[in-house]
């Protein structure tokens, strides 16, 4: 009879534990959880603070007596488990309430002790008001704190999905929320030019959103930022990042990665076979960044549980690696990326290209469309899809989840621009977004147009470029780029003398769909050197009007326009 | 300078249009249409009946003059194709209003004039208040003559998506709407297991849906059915189904093909190659069928109409064949299906198997979570994916877009088991509903259990089969199979020595989890003959309450139960 011993619940060892049940019946499977609670539902831990979880005990989904009677799986809470003997095969366990130290024989040992948030070295980190969010006692913790004091102003240190997911909650419960990010945007698994409509919506929530600035004290009732700005604060929150829980492993002589995290080899197995480790702790191989990452992801974590389970039992599991794919409510916005982003492909030194296209995700006469904004990142010349990002107020995680498939099985632009998905009127067009983003990236590939990207755009307008905008003049009137000829598509073909041929031509429209054919018609007819502007005016305004928040800009738009 | 005749123009001849107008500057296109509009949102035509679209004029998109200003293409309405002169390559055109027959020289000629609906022929077929729906004028008629007669009854013959749309829109309206279909059940897209959940929210939404029932006689105020059933009806819409409308390409001599639709090359040609051809009235690959059928979509037409006019300009593209994507709205229920079926699978003698597995399609404490029917269908012993169909209040569309990819890109089980989507618990489960599936059917093909289909289990209950149901007593107390054996996955190992060894065991709960979990300890206990129930207690209820809907049989559960 096998006896395997679990260190931490949740995602990893929770699901290693049910898989290894199912495959063995006899074998002895005992779970040790440092906290109260061996089963949570850990990524939805934000909503219990704005009430949509209204009740903190409804985030547990298995307790000790469901695991002993529905798998037989024998889980301890309040159990730490502080040292590994791997000679003699055998952990022990400090109970965390009586302090005692016993011993627990295991035949194999699987290590998912999970990852634990980052607090600064910084003054004013361990006063009572400051929080960090990990499990379901934290979050009463600080729930309980903020409704006791009734908190006013709440500062939440922190970009990214948590820190994001915190302060929407918050401010949906009605508190002052301050959301401090020391990137240049919040949720950098997307690029700059796709974040800004993020955080358009951050801002039009009413969230005090400080974006290229970090925590350099905390004092009792604000925080003081690196730039010596202070923000009110009653409650701090520290979201700025997570440790792998790697000491029980270090110290037991296990291998710890580059990234920090704890090695392991294609099946979960780390330096001893004796031992698997899964879940935030570890690092997995990216397969598009051809390394290991850390990647603290509840759907990677389940995976890798299985294939451990299943590897223990002689039954072969193919290691794709991992892509990241995440997505990520933002008030009324869905926003949700796979692969590689821009930045990271770049910094990779991989030749890449992007296209940013803004389509109706929805048909536009149905009552619930709505713009969608799609970017998508590929190689080239071979036309390998790496990546994308779509945020808007429909179904961005259901084109995340196309592309994500794609990637996985090698997809190309020409793939996905043929790609026959599902389409009725009430949930897509009859050519997607995502179809659409590749049939701009093929034209693009296949040299019928070239593009300039919104990043541009300040560039042109300071240098004078000649920019054509082919909106209809009621659209221009109400807010254009500076200096741009209104030229509207519907004048174009006899008004084209007015366009000069020797210098570059930007065209830009709304969403860039009429330009592209202004473009085209002016490819047709002679001139050589024109470029449709990605993103058109839609993304300028954003880009211009929310990146780096804070920053004042001399504008370069007339007015900002993001209807 | 080439010159470009279109005949016929919404999907198909208007995409050709702009696509070959963006290649082609200079390229004389005429695009003739026999109704008085020539580019209108065919598949919104339904939503002007409940007013989810207000206004008629709004389905509309695209003007003669509209596509004179932005395109330079001459769009002319009212305008019928009559004759092809293929040796002198001009074609006849007929002005409608006038009746004047004009010529039109062409280079290319492009033919794309669509399905027109079925009208059985029949006693009654062509009475004042028979309809049926293709294009605006269609609409606005029937909706007029309900208006203006304030129909209070309205049948729709036949079930396919345009009649369940149609019905289902006029509900919406307030109407008393019976929906008759001649084949067993409504969208035949769908196999008959996962159809039922849809007759149920017909009927639940007050339709009078009959199945199994064909259209015999249309009187005045009422229609007879073959049974000899009389259904009242102040109004009669026909949505049998279409014909391709091949008239005028058969009498110019091209081929048309074995299924009745136009033939044409891989790359739109028909026989003869100055003449193109692109949707509804042509056949097509289907991928998964190895062979030509016809296939009314929309999104197939627009990737039709563009490779045509990228063929024209010796722009090479892959034609991937058709896998029959497609989705819909019922109520408050969204349904979508990629690939084949189960029924049409078999038919055509593939070795496929499928799994059914109901799963919550966001995390369970999530305000809007609610359970997605979904069948994934794949071939054996391979694991290639061949299909997928889903059903639920949440996002089924976003599954079956994620199949249609796999489906496309050659994957498998193991792939779909392995696939990291975007995972949020407003979206989604950290395992989602298709991973699930993958993981099923994974299991199944490698032998760790065995399962039977809801179909079989009257058959079962009848033959006074083993039969244990592990659901809590409180849920077995408010409906089970007559016969079937309560011991709740909690109490199965203790209890395991009711069950005999000598006989063959079935397991099921109410979404088949916890029964897969009872088949493997039970597996691994010893026993060789247990079957778990693919779609467990939900399953069996929708199939035996709404299967045929009219026809009575003996229930085989103490009491159905739909939670």
């Amino acid at each position: 009879m096998k006896k395997v011993v679990i260190v931490g619940g949740v995602a990893g060892g929770a699901s290693t534990a049910a898989r290894i049940r199912r495959l063995d019946e006899q074998a002895q499977i005992v779970m040790f959880e440092r906290g109260p609670h061996v089963s949570f539902s850990n990524c939805s831990l934000p909503f219990y603070l704005s009430g949509v979880v209204p009740n903190s005990k409804r985030l547990l989904m298995m307790t000790p007596d469901s695991f002993e009677q529905k798998h037989n799986i024998d889980a301890r809470v309040n159990s730490e488990v502080i040292a590994i003997n791997r000679d003699e095969q055998y952990v022990h366990v400090k109970n965390t309430v009586t302090g005692d130290v016993t011993t627990e024989r295991y035949d194999t040992l699987v290590l998912s002790p999970g990852a634990s948030p980052i607090v600064p070295n910084i003054p004013g980190n361990n006063l009572p008001h400051v929080f960090t969010v990990r499990n379901v006692v934290d979050i009463e913790k600080l729930h309980n704190a903020i409704v006791e004091n009734d908190a006013a102003n709440i500062a939440v240190i922190g970009g990214g999905f948590i820190g994001v997911e915190v302060a929407e909650n918050l401010r949906l419960a009605g508190r002052n929320v301050s959301l401090v990010q020391s990137a240049s945007h919040i949720l950098t698994s997307f690029d700059d030019d796709m974040a800004q409509l993020l955080h358009k919506e951050m801002l039009d929530e009413g969230v005090n959103l400080i974006v290229g600035d970090g925590l350099a004290e905390i004092h009792t009732s604000s925080v003081v930022l690196r730039s010596g700005k202070e923000v009110a604060a009653d409650i701090v929150v520290l979201a700025i990042g997570v440790h792998p829980e790697t000491k029980l492993a270090a110290e037991a002589g296990l291998t710890i990665g580059e990234t920090g995290a704890i090695a392991v080899n294609e099946n979960y197995q780390t330096s001893d076979s004796n031992i698997y480790a899964v879940g935030d702790a570890i690092e997995v191989y990216h397969r598009l960044m051809g390394k290991k990452v850390r990647l603290a992801l509840a759907g990677p974590a389940q995976r890798q549980a299985r294939a451990a389970a299943d590897h223990m039992y002689g039954i072969p599991v193919t290691n794709k690696g991992v892509i990241g794919s995440s997505s990520i409510q933002v008030f009324n916005y869905a926003a949700a990326s796979t692969g590689l982003n821009e930045r990271t492909a770049k910094q990779l030194g991989l030749a890449v290209e992007a296209v940013y296209v803004i389509a109706p995700d929805k048909v536009g006469l149905m009552p619930s469309s709505n713009p969608l904004h799609f970017k998508l990142i590929y190689e080239v010349p071979t036309g390998r899809i790496i990546g994308a990002q779509a945020i808007g107020k429909g179904n961005a995680d259901k084109r995340i989840d196309v592309i994500a498939t794609l990637i996985t099985m090698n997809g190309t632009v020409d793939d996905l621009k043929e790609l026959e998905l599902s389409y009725s009127p009430m949930f897509s067009t009859a050519k997607d977004v995502v179809n659409i983003a590749a049939l701009v990236a093929n034209n693009l590939m296949a040299g019928r147009f070239q593009q300039v990207r919104v990043s541009d755009v300040r560039r042109l307008v300071e240098e004078g470029a000649y920019i054509v905008d082919v909106r209809e003049p009621n659209e221009f009137a109400n807010g254009a780029l500076k200096g741009a000829v209104n030229i509207p598509l519907s004048q174009l073909r006899e008004r084209m003398n007015e366009i000069p041929t020797d210098v570059p031509v930007y065209v830009h429209c709304r969403s860039a769909q009429r330009s592209y054919n202004a473009v085209m018609a002016l490819n047709n007819s002679g001139y050589t050197n024109v470029f449709n502007v990605s993103g058109s005016f839609l993304g300028i305004c954003l880009y211009e009007c929310y990146r780096d928040v804070t920053e004042q800009r001399e504008p370069i738009v007339t007015a900002y326009n993001f209807k």
